[in-house]
């Protein structure tokens, strides 16, 4: 075979070389060390002599943008280090890119993804969790175990997910849930987010129609709308998704957190969820049913999921350990029905092939070992701990002048100030802001189009995560809210 | 807020926990290892007492399902083991599920998945890594450290990748590939066949067209067909893609592998990659380079990819771990063009948020410390040594009978036997694999429409990878590859 190496590394002198390096240095390339690669090390990789590569070191050198030492590898010099993390780079191209249908809604609907303040004195944002609760040593123990065992094969695994991982779930599913399903049901995605995903794809056309909880999980709303399909806003009430207002509405699929409303905290009882199965059969529809933190059940007996009752055909459930071990993980599970297991996995394939085997193996290890178990009853009484906590300082510091829903489950509680109006909503962040405290109003998860909107105006109502905090870190944010609501008052 | 637990738990009796059990031991819910929950974590979770399940506990063993033993968890009983792992159970519902567009195109057409054959004496499928090349250690040493510093902050990170990563990946693909990019351009995708959905959803519709190396990479063919877009495809020649072929044709993108192309291994001359980027400007389309094994370079200096070149505005750079540390592990990573990098990071947080933190983290330190840069020359000696052994091994075998392409670069070279006429393809894959011997033939790489399939149809030819194989396997497959050919003559 011909080739025709454009051997345009050879043609580099120690002036490119001093060129390209000062740019990369100045765009902080090498890592948080700030080592370089040694001269003998990038002559190999560029294919010069190492002489070139030297005299372009040198050159660095001398104008101060890396420091060398006999021996040992440039390394960046501190100055530049320190100068090069403000900057910036951005350069977006003027050209109006030609996208998908897909592309062009994201563009003009991108969901948010913010970086975390730093430094608050308390964050309530929901979804985090507690670096304190982290089974460090467990979860190193059964990495390592799977990358040793591991390379004995390393080839693409079932795109379903291992079969290790989904019998371990099938059990956890079984005991902890009461959902029973057959192995090859259990689809081991991403984190819950690719689950809501595939079902949006495989499900949901431009023009179809999805109903969702109001208020709801916004990210669910958003990743179904992305399709092009639109949302049909339920209401939400004390039990749950409003069954009665959905007889006769036409849609694909429904959208529900019936374990505990989220952000409302409802638990759905057993008349509502008869009701929507009878819908969905009707309707020739699926449900999602998100059960994303199913584990923490405070004051109540397990409730069956959608998913264990009669008539539950159409029901896609849906899993994470986002919860219970870490969001940064990204393992989730969907059962699905056993007529759409191939085309879920066929899906899976096209997106991604598989989820990661070391961490499914890990994960799979410890289900089998009992030691999720009783990581989710360690973490289960942590939150109970933190809710109390909660709930304790919001009564010590407000009085009546609070009233607190969703406490029966879950890692949030609602909170509203029924004396507050609507409209001091942005003033009360601003300010808790200001006093160290992050706080997240129950507002921003309403549809925007929707009736039910008036409802979430009326009042002040906080979503208020505790499961990253510690019981002191709430008691002091409780206590800057308070303030903060006393400036306003 | 009212609850209405259905209290379901409360109503079991040890009859019903005794039947689920069975139910459950039967279809091996319980792990490799058989081993049960304890009977007090049991009643714990169903909310029964503890008597109630030790009765259903004592009835198993009586009837053979489990092993007890004073003091330990129950068992499932060694027979019961050896008895379940037969049963497959299938139960597809007969209702037909309605479906998207995507979804019906899936399911025509879905893309395949098959368990890996276990026992043969050498499998020369392509993709696959040999598990004495992973590097265990190392890996063991950055995920646990990664996993020791993660828990500081449990919270979704950028969708994009996390910023270490990206740093260390942009001072990377500078130094080994000449490309140059602010780390904000760089999305880090879970594996190149994420990578290539998110190009396809957000650059295709349905009826759109885009330009396929033919013979070429059939998931990447799938990915994009899978929205509903129509291949056009190109034919392969000795340089790579026919770009002389393609003035005036329109399409939304082109996917190419012009460092090394799959599967007939042309190194693309820098005329050609003029020729298609000037193509792509004036079609103002996208072309999707995939330097899937640019590692592995045997006999040519490095040679600019698309991206590195002048006018490559429209060029998405598309790399992988997976052909030098494993493709279970499931990263990759995207160059994008500045103005597409809120959208693109916008598409991966709907698709899964984010990839898994710790193996991030954990690639992230081996860039940085130089230990990816080692490992990566470490396994191209080895797979260069294993590449001779494979040619040699076919000349001595075959002689002047086989015709070999593609070994100036990656993990597989194409064996044509000329004198063995296509029809005779599937007689010799099949008395290959009756002998131990896994081979792949380069015709079903073909797009099936395409007036080129003529061409595959002269002779049969393999696509032979070699990288997880050792040369003592190369060699005995070789030789009973011969055997089985000699029985075709």
């Amino acid at each position: 075979m011909k080739t025709t190496p454009a051997r345009r590394a050879d043609r580099m002198g120690a002036r490119q070389i001093y060129e390209a390096l000062r740019d990369q240095i100045m765009s902080l390339v090498y890592g948080t060390d700030g080592l370089l690669p040694s001269s003998r090390a990038l002559a190999d990789e560029m294919g010069v002599a190492r002489s070139t590569v030297t005299v372009a070191y040198e050159q660095l050198a001398a104008e101060g943008f890396i420091e060398t030492r006999h021996g040992a590898r440039p390394r960046v010099a501190r100055a530049v280090v320190q100068r090069g993390r403000t900057r910036v780079a951005s350069r977006p191209s003027a050209r109006r890119a030609h996208l998908s249908a897909f592309g062009e809604r994201l563009r003009q609907d991108p969901p948010r993804w913010t970086e975390p303040p730093r430094g608050l004195v308390a964050n309530f944002r929901y979804g985090e969790l507690s670096p304190s609760d982290f089974p460090v040593l467990a979860w190193k123990k059964a990495m390592a175990a799977a990358v040793a065992r591991k390379p004995e094969r390393l080839a693409y695994d079932n795109p379903s997910g291992s079969l290790r991982l989904r019998t371990a779930l099938q059990g956890y599913l079984w005991r902890s849930r009461s959902v029973r399903c057959e192995v090859d049901q259990i689809v081991v995605v991403n984190g819950s987010q690719q689950g809501l995903d595939i079902c949006a794809r495989l499900l949901l056309d431009a023009g179809d129609r999805f109903l969702m909880e109001d208020p709801g999980y916004q990210m669910a709303r958003h990743t179904f709308a992305a399709t092009g399909a639109e949302a049909v806003p339920i209401p939400v009430d004390a039990d749950g998704l409003e069954t009665a207002r959905i007889g006769d509405i036409e849609a694909r699929l429904a959208y529900v957190t019936p374990s505990h409303q989220y952000p409302l905290g409802a638990v759905m009882p057993i008349g509502r969820r008869h009701q929507l199965l009878a819908w969905a059969r009707k309707a020739d529809a699926y449900v999602i049913e998100d059960d994303y933190d199913s584990e923490y059940r405070y004051d109540t007996k397990p409730i069956p999921p959608l998913h264990a009752l009669e008539g539950s055909d159409n029901v896609i459930y849906l899993g994470t350990i986002s919860k219970t071990l870490s969001p940064t993980l990204r393992i989730g599970y969907l059962v699905v029905p056993a007529g759409l297991r191939s085309l879920f996995a066929a899906a899976k394939q096209i997106m991604d092939r598989h989820t990661p085997l070391f961490e499914q193996d890990a994960l799979a290890a410890m289900l089998e070992s009992g030691t999720y178990d009783r990581h989710v009853r360690r973490v289960r009484r942590r939150n109970a701990e933190r809710q109390q906590a909660l709930l304790d300082a919001l009564r010590r510091r407000f009085g009546d002048r609070v009233r607190i829903e969703g406490t029966a489950a879950g890692l949030h509680v609602v909170a509203w100030f029924d004396h507050l109006p609507h409209k001091r909503e942005d003033a009360l962040i601003r300010t808790a802001h200001a006093k160290g405290v992050g706080i997240y109003p129950v507002s921003a998860l309403f549809d925007e189009r929707s009736a039910s909107r008036g409802r979430s105006r009326r009042a002040v109502g906080l979503v208020m995560g505790y499961s990253a905090l510690e019981v002191a870190q709430i008691e002091r944010g409780c206590r800057l809210l308070a303030q903060a609501v006393d400036q306003l008052d």
